[in-house]
């Protein structure tokens, strides 16, 4: 008995009915947004297709699916810098999925902790509405 | 002189140079990924174009490009759960943003705070390393 079908024995199919909730887009492929579990920091966006997914939801390891080597990519087997996983959100449309993670080390290949730390696009900031007008249009 | 034209001179082409390093997909789109800047919520995963990321760059309000009417979706105008811009940035491969908001209301149009609320993926948790096993790894 092969380690996926063994797996799929253990847990009653249950991992299968969670994957087939989720819309692959084209290409097979779901967005995956990582999350430090803690700091709640947003370390990087990945994509899965429904492989890459099924090892994250039953290995306590991130794997991706790498769209430019075109290959599985389990984080942290080259680098290190591994993602442990703490919790899988499927969201309301089932086009993406939040995972929660601990992040050893740098979750980005340029060495910052995440991808998002180098490149500042300087928006106009929103004026904040107040107290008040949330309360208006929350009912 | 039209909208556009005058926040282009105002800003003398910077956001237009900032948009320029967003690789956008096949379809002309990034993902954009929202977080509330303060409690450091993920609220959900949107798709913007060029231009809608140039709105919501500009105007402090976010603004997406929905795939499924194919127009220009400024959060809240219906529905009155605005998002307002506390900041932006690019990620290394430049096909994701983080735009980070105050949200008024519930992000999600089932009435939840997030739009990952509803749906546990019931992961297997990995193994969290040890604070020796980091080390090791992060030199």
């Amino acid at each position: 008995m092969s380690d996926t079908e063994r797996e799929k024995r253990e847990d009653g199919g249950d991992t299968d009915r969670r994957i087939a909730r989720v819309a692959f887009n084209d290409d097979g492929l779901v967005a995956a947004i990582i999350q430090q579990w803690d700091t709640r920091e947003v370390l990087m966006l990945g994509w899965m297709d429904a492989e890459a997914l099924r090892r994250t939801l039953t290995t306590g390891r991130v794997t991706f699916w790498s769209r430019s080597r075109q290959e599985y990519w389990r984080k942290g087997d080259t680098s290190g810098h591994t993602q442990h996983v703490h919790g899988a959100r499927l969201d309301c449309d089932g086009d993406a999925v939040l995972i929660e993670v601990h992040q050893v080390g740098p979750a980005c290949h340029t060495g910052t902790r995440t991808c998002f730390d180098a490149d500042d696009l300087h928006p106009v900031l929103g004026a904040e509405p107040t107290v008040a007008a949330d309360a208006v249009s929350s009912p």
